[in-house]
């Protein structure tokens, strides 16, 4: 019998849940508590037409109607949005990626993927995220503006960073990697694409030993890439581990502040059935 | 000279963030320590084509795209969405509604609404709401599981179930009124849409007196309707206080628990220029 | 071994436009000398949010955006749509349905159906339609303003209304049958889509024999439903014979003015790989 | 008193048509004659995401879903498409552009054009356009692959083409004039967009005194651009003369096989209060 990966089982065959269930009502709780002083980082990039998007994916359309701009009288105006979910700031549902027909927790795509959505492991099963968020600066560590091109960071480094800042990492916790490559984006959108920085696999199964649920970072899929096989992250991290994802999100301010723990709250969309969600992730501390 | 409105220009001539400016860093940590036992209620109402959404609105389209769902080799997914931002929950900007060809604080209409949406009171402005709670069950203190469709709630009546709850409101809060009548939708969307109960313009008036930044409620536009002229409520709160208004929660489930008070946690989407934003508000105890 | 369905394989094992193989230019040439006194028919439903589309497909979403209406100088407006290329009047491309896995001409629909469209019988295929036309007025033949819910139309019946007409069906010709069932539409949304009179199975097969090119009708999907097995009519004209299906026409003007034979002429949208194309198809004579 | 523009008030105040009222059906059944060999030529670029589309609109999405592809059973497909109405081969409603609050035939634009679209002159009012099709290969006459960008092509050169044709312009014709432009799109979509040749406003006016009903090119908007004040054949031909515009045609397969005059039909779709459609204008011969 082949033994099964990463967390799939841990929380029960029905699980779609994941690394959330390591964020307990006590660790909702104590992460409640860093919010002393009630400054907010909102830490997503603006959603507009030009924003960093993955390439193949369509820019955001937002269109306004509108009634009686000149009056008199009452008059009004509302959006229409079309996006990718996943593109500009998001966050992947479990069921983004799979691997072998499977997503995680063993369960079969072709039956639970079609183009309405998925049946198992989709956004809806999220609620909220409320937990402990980490910030790790490699960039700001390495004392350097971003990381090199395709840079790839291994858990050694992140552990150091940590250590550096102070910070233990925990069961349950949202860490945040800052690379410095968003800066690239508005310098030069194709290098921004091209190629980035970001963890190693050998990074994402130490996150996953260490009981992590949430790995965020500045770049456009967490992983570093090219890559050699896929996207080894998201297999490992999601698929495997039952992990979330967050990507493209802006850290600069929260870096400035030197805020390396916080009270970190993700309120993804309850798009049923979907597969990731546009976000404004806030630390709160 | 004629008197201007509500609170414009308390805030100085230039603001577009009206009644957020309640919410002060001591505001928002006092909130935070009303996160004890750490459970997280999200208020929304799942996001799917079948949902409550105002007439004449198109509900929501939601696709996935997916390859090799079958294996062998990776697999993904993702989803596109199209809505109306004011569909299902969803909060206003301040540039929602406006009156005599002028939004909130005075910004001429004309000039700032335009198909591309609003360079004024935009949602892009608000960053994230993060304050105290207030839940005033209006239907439970009255015994009743909802209110009659049409319902007209005064002031007085919104004091009273807030010294029933024991809880005093606050400059700064976010008050969530429940009537009951999301329950209609399941039962009779027609109905649901045909009339509804809420507050009054008086209600509205004495938010303003009160300090309220947030008024939120389970129906589809916290106004009574049908009502004599246009939207009072939003012309009073809205355009004249700056404050902002949140529709379409579902709030069943704390009322069922009796949280009257919480951390009250509100991310949009930073969408540039946006007339509103879809949301899923928290309530965190 | 297995005999091939249909016309597989007729114009070549790599053939992926079907009955348009019978169109000729002399077809065509002979169809355009029908149009004699200069008349046009707009054979298409107005295209709006309000308009007959199959249950569980989304309304037609048009936005318009506009700038400088008021002068002074110049301004302008333009649309927005979005749609479903299956709503309203509409043609299917050949690779719209298939079973067992087969496309017409037996194209494997895992290999060549995605959610980027389709790479085989695509409707950009087509380039356009301009053959003869041929009315039937069923309804009109009867004497009734409609046929009733859920009546399927006999291969006999079809051929004494083309008798009637003194009109007799040729290799390449498009043939419209008129069922009446729009009618209702206007006066009962929910009555038109619950059940609709039109062709049977057998009407489909003797469709193949007369080489019809193209198989129309008022009504949602050509065929006559509730059906027993799936669409019969779509699995034996579209993808075993290779023709051509279009929906939602509205025959009511050229049946007033007893226009039974015409130049037809449908241009689609060369939508790449598309599955379908909304459509103004015309008549003229 | 004012004079009132060009052809104001020509076909009854009342008139949204504009120049279509030189089709008659004499006109038409006279354009069909020349469909003698029945080669029919379709003149649109494909539609897909990557096409020549107008600088700050967004590519066209097109989205496929679908089931059961690997059988056993029955399955389908079909699309959704998300697009400008001018983006890719288009045609201009005579409300898609006005000058000084007005529309053709003095209709006020604040009136009439809303978020909803145009309740004059809108798109809906078409039908078909069924008449004479003239191509004018201006590239070809010169012995150039393209004229030069931002090229100005004056009336006189347009007449000399026609002569050098051996076809003379009548009332109610389209003319298509080719510039050869196009082919820069796949060479360099940077290039095709910053300047284009195309026909001068006083080119406008002789269509205007020839009484030409459509004027077509192989580029983004007919004009020639940069120019000095924003699009003076639109103003001229659209909102003086009530002429109709076609852009983006695809002219390279008439202009080898020097089809110089031709059955020319355009069957927009029918969107109600629409701006302008997508269109696949045929050249039947």
């Amino acid at each position: 019998m082949t033994e099964r990966p990463g967390n799939w089982g841990k929380w029960g065959d029905d699980d779609q849940r994941g690394t959330l269930n390591y964020i307990t009502p006590e660790v909702t709780a104590a992460a409640a508590r860093l919010a002393r002083t009630g400054r907010v980082y909102p830490l997503s990039i603006p959603l507009r037409a030009e924003a960093p998007i993955w390439p193949g994916r369509h820019k955001n359309w937002h269109v306004a109607t509108h009634r009686n701009v000149q009056g008199p009288g009452p008059g009004g105006a509302e959006d229409i949005l079309m996006i990718h979910t996943h593109g500009t700031t998001h966050m992947d549902a479990l069921c983004h990626v799979f691997r072998d027909g499977q997503l995680y927790n063993g369960w079969p795509a072709a039956e639970h993927v079609t183009s309405r959505g998925a049946t198992r492991n989709a956004i809806h099963n999220v609620g909220a995220i409320v937990t402990r968020g980490v910030l790790l600066d490699v960039a700001g560590h390495r004392g350097v503006e971003h990381l090199p091109a395709g840079e790839v960071i291994a858990p050694a480094e992140l552990g150091a960073v940590a250590a550096a800042e102070g910070v233990e990492i925990r069961s349950g916790d949202a860490v945040l990697i800052r690379t410095g490559w968003l800066k690239i984006w508005e310098r030069d959108a194709d290098a921004f694409n091209r190629s980035q920085p970001g963890p190693s696999l050998e990074a994402a199964r130490w996150a996953g030993r260490k009981e992590i649920a949430v790995l965020a970072a500045d770049n456009s899929a967490v992983e570093a890439f090219p890559v050699a096989d896929g996207l080894p992250v998201h297999q490992e991290f999601l698929r495997d581990q039952g992990g979330y994802l967050m990507e493209l999100l802006d850290l600069d301010a929260i870096a400035a502040d030197r805020v390396w723990e916080f009270l970190f709250v993700v309120a993804p969309l309850r798009l049923w059935n979907g597969l990731g969600s546009p976000i404004t992730p806030l630390a709160i501390c």
